[in-house]
């Protein structure tokens, strides 16, 4: 009887309607861990170069980790992957809530989709008994009418649903696969891929009780969360949520703002946290298992109508429909969130989105004719909010000045938009890879212009260093002392050492990825060292989960090669390298030759060739990845 | 104040008598880790390419390691290193006994000598008080006549010494630094570099204590050891000692015999450890604070006097000077390794350089006239005493048919002496970048083949694979499981999961020479990063230990590309990719497209230059050498 996973997988092909059960084995856990490590895995041997992401031949890859649904904090989360239809490379995302837990209790580790149904269909996976329905009742449909209609349908209130939602079905290419109505898979437009197979949501239910090697240790560390644990950070982080705390980065100069033109917003206050508690705040919800109830329950009722069932706006939303629109409406924000949750939009590219045609119609390089007489001024609250609905329709109904609808023109990202548009447009679409990029600023912390070029996924926050505290002493400094980073590296130093601290953190983030929890948790690497081995009852130490981190990514950059990315595609974005015109952080900017030094070290240091920014096969092998070695190089 | 270390390198240069101390801070302690490392660092730091390995420019340095003189089995060792006269790379040798601990408790961490003096002296160490002290009348003394004398001199029977032996003095390329008499810091030829210094002696007192930072953690490590630790094959190891299962390792296959052209000796049961014991031994012996005993003391009273304050043959001597010259005389073993121990010989090199004069005498490319009228034969025990004490003296009495004295020529090991003679007879020098082999057969464990190639010291067993049980279930392969090697790899394999496994246990073996620890324990990686962390209070990983090894492994390797070698140097020795042609191994080789293919892997793995062999610039930033990375390929 394995620990920690079920030995399971479950492979659809929607094509044939085939069902079928892979069981890899102990070893092929305790390599890839779940999550980002099993998505990687099976789009490196299952798909061919030049696959189309929106074709049936793609695979829709929906992965638990290890550790998802043990009893503690953070465990709460899955994975959902895919070639990305944004980026054209490795497509992943993690995701909250309670959708992975149920999955795992139905006897799964992961789903594996390939093909593409004849119409529309969900799957309804009852414990170890799979169907593939019609669909075609709900299509079209937002996903709170989904999930309840499928409640309805199969007559049990417990079942958790994930689902494409209306702009997957419209092939948005940042499209996210919503959860439990309020928690997205959002980024690099796996909403798209789902869409693309007709595949309009997964429904689970499960009974059965995860096993665990050493139950003891895993409630040792529950017991940790909810006393020591919770002394830190988390009590702010449940009392105002994830949007907590933005009014301080916006004072710091850090709150990306006009399309990161600024760095601190003049309505930050509004926008906070703090104001959303004080204000719209009705109800605050958690995931699996959590003591921390970071997620908020919101309502309005007035220009906007919010329901809670949509959940309320993180961080990133609040910033990407906010500050980076210049927009100081939370009630409009709200609504934009509520929307992007009920169509299944990532609100992170579809704000940047926003906000690159914002800069851009200030710019004068768009007009009136090109938007369908929208004017659009950051600080629009009304225009936003018009554009998410258009995005998430493809709405074509405006003029098209352009040859095609404003919102369909957005809905394929700011990269390809402005590609279409030309006129000098692309310079503001800020962007790696095609993904747009998220509400971290690096000039308030250098490391992440790093991670953000080099990133498979594009620009991403989640397997990213975002903690500034490596500046000073601290717990974080310990625990990289424990890695061999002996001292402090200040956030605008990019040498070596600081390069080296960008790699292994960069390396523990996808291994949590892999493993599927929560980057909020205050666990330390040894305490996560230590679930792992409660759970499973493997003998992990930390260097091997280091390596497995450092694994899944060398197996997401061997995806990219084949699928045509190269160190190419590694861009660091311009605006970074230009300083701040005004703010708390004027004059600050990423220097242009430290960012292509670190580059150089960063691929120096992981093993990756300087042309084609796949791992060295020496690499691959030192990983255990002799068969990527084999599929890269030749045998 | 510092656990572990006590932050005080003794600098002195024997030219000007300048006597300094350096305190280089926790930072230097926890990166480098005392033994190989230090020395590593050093001969890095202040050596030029080019220097020669016997002139004044050399540095010859004793490290302790941080866990050095900690009150638990195995950690009475400490390193000595110089420039190789052997190899003219990095020399490392690993030493036990009680010196080690002796100069941590005088305040000490390491000396690191410089200069030549211009009259023998040796350095006196009582506690904080150096001084540079004449040893004219020690000078040609044997080891245990010196420690005597010195004992007398310094009216303290409990002095350590450290110390050359005639044989270093006259610079025999493989002359050993004796400590404690008979223990030997015995490869690479370090004694030489002592005797080039006029460097006769390192006397030691100290009456320090060394503090803990969590003392009851290594208190219990030592209750482990003499409780569940003595369990396994230490008792057999007390029992017969190193040499104890010999005779079995004849039965395998395994035993070096006649210079490595057989893998079994007829004559094993007569020179096997349980003989030892059965007839010649008079007591065990011990290093600092351990419980195993391994060490012998012999004693002889016919043909050969051996006297057990020389104590008795390791495995390594009694294959050396037995099974590998096909002799199974142990008094004469035993008498040549007093002799060995007498003069500051190496017993491996000193055994083998005799085996290959023996199997050229027998293939008729030396002859009477070379030898001085020595005949030369395989087993003939009078023979090789013979050339023990002609080696230790580079005795040139004999006639000079080679231009040299016999004894003179094979004092230059057997690469040197072979290129010298010519006739073909370098194909039957059984060496590695001018080191001989040691008694450990690759035909039976593949693994060890390629770390022979590969030692940055030439050929070498203790930073090398020789456990054999990974070939099957059991505590190794648990212990590999917890680094990511899921899998059992038979001895016979050298694909990529193999090399990966030999990459990782190396490491390993390399950071137990910078911390200092015997590789003979039973401790799991894991207890031993408990043991680093009792001894230093610091919050080291498994994670970080390995990439110190990484690391003083890359530093190694550096220093040799900076003093002229390369991956040309990095030979696999033709012997054993040709078949035993009888024995129970009969039939056995290592392949040699399978070796060289392992090369080519364990280069990639660690990030070597194919070319040069040093390690790329990339990876020395990832080890958190830039420093090495600026000598090597410029700032």
């Amino acid at each position: 009887m394995p620990y920690g996973y079920n030995n399971k997988i479950l492979r659809v092909n929607l094509s044939t309607r085939e069902v079928a059960v892979e069981e890899p084995g102990e070893a092929f856990f305790r390599t890839y861990f779940g999550g980002w490590g099993l998505i990687a895995y099976y789009l490196l041997k299952e798909l061919e170069p030049g696959v189309d992401p929106l074709g049936a031949d793609n695979l829709l890859i929906f992965a638990s980790g290890v550790v998802t649904g043990a009893p503690v904090g953070g465990s709460g989360r899955h994975a959902v992957g895919a070639k990305s239809p944004l980026t054209g490379g490795f497509g992943e995302a993690d995701v909250g809530g309670f959708w992975g837990t149920e999955l795992k209790r139905a006897g799964w580790d992961a789903i594996v989709v390939c093909g593409r149904a004849q119409e529309p269909v969900y799957l309804w996976i009852k414990d170890g008994q799979v169907e593939i329905r019609a669909a075609a009742h709900l299509w079209g449909k937002q996903t709170a009418d989904v999930e309840a209609m499928l409640r309805e349908e199969l007559g049990d209130e417990r079942v958790r649903v994930a689902q494409c939602g209306p702009a997957g079905e419209k092939l948005v290419r940042f499209a996210s696969v919503m959860h439990d109505v309020n928690r997205a898979a959002g980024r690099t437009g796996l909403g798209a891929v789902m869409g693309s197979k007709n595949l309009k949501a997964v429904a689970v239910r499960g009974s059965g009780r995860l096993e665990m090697a050493d139950r003891e240790t895993v409630r040792e560390l529950a017991r940790w969360l909810q006393g020591e644990g919770m002394k830190g950070w988390l009590p702010n982080l449940r009392e105002n949520g994830t949007d907590g705390g933005l009014v301080h980065l916006s004072a710091r100069g850090g709150l990306p703002t006009r399309n990161f033109q600024q760095g601190s917003f003049e309505g930050a206050e509004k926008i906070t946290g703090e104001t959303m508690t004080q204000t719209i705040l009705v109800g605050r919800d958690n995931c699996f298992a959590c003591p921390v109830f970071c997620k908020r329950r919101v309502q309005t009722a007035g220009r906007y109508e919010v329901h809670p069932v949509y959940g309320g706006p993180e961080y990133e939303t609040a910033a990407a429909l906010g500050s980076c629109c210049g927009i100081d409406d939370l009630e409009a924000i709200a609504y934009g969130n509520q929307l992007c949750n009920a169509y299944g939009l990532d609100t992170i590219s579809t704000g940047v989105v926003i906000a690159w045609a914002m800069e851009c119609f200030e710019r004068g390089l768009l007009t009136k004719e090109d938007t369908g007489g929208l004017e659009l001024r950051f600080g629009d609250a009304k225009a936003m909010v018009g554009l998410v609905e258009q995005i998430a329709r493809r709405q074509d109904h405006v003029p098209p000045a352009l040859g095609r609808g404003f919102g369909d023109l957005l809905a394929e990202g700011c990269l390809r938009a402005a590609q279409t548009i030309g006129r000098g447009t692309e310079r503001y679409a800020m962007q790696v890879k095609g993904q747009e990029i998220p509400m971290h600023e690096p000039r308030i912390k250098f490391g992440l212009d790093l991670g953000y070029a080099t990133s498979p996924t594009g620009a991403d926050h989640v397997h990213n260093i975002h903690d500034t505290s490596y500046a000073k002493e601290g717990e974080a400094i310990r625990n990289m002392r424990g890695l061999g980073v002996l001292h402090p590296v200040p956030i605008e130093d990019l040498g070596p050492e600081k390069v080296r601290l960008v790699k292994y953190h960069i390396d523990w983030q996808v291994f949590q990825n892999c493993v599927a929890l929560c980057i909020f948790m205050p666990y330390s690497r040894e305490q996560i060292r230590d679930l792992v081995r409660g759970v499973t009852g493997w003998n992990s130490t930390l260097f091997e989960l280091m390596k497995a981190g450092e694994r899944a990514m060398a197996m997401a950059r061997a995806f990219n090669y084949r699928q045509g990315l190269s160190a190419r595609d590694d861009v660091p974005p311009w605006r970074f390298s230009t300083p701040f015109e005004s703010g708390p952080a004027e004059g600050v900017k990423v220097p242009e030759e430290d960012i292509q030094r670190a580059l150089a070290l960063y691929y120096g240091m992981n093993g990756w060739d300087e042309e084609t920014g796949a791992p060295t096969a020496g690499k691959l092998h030192e990983l255990g990845l002799s068969w990527v070695a084999d599929l890269v190089y030749g045998a």
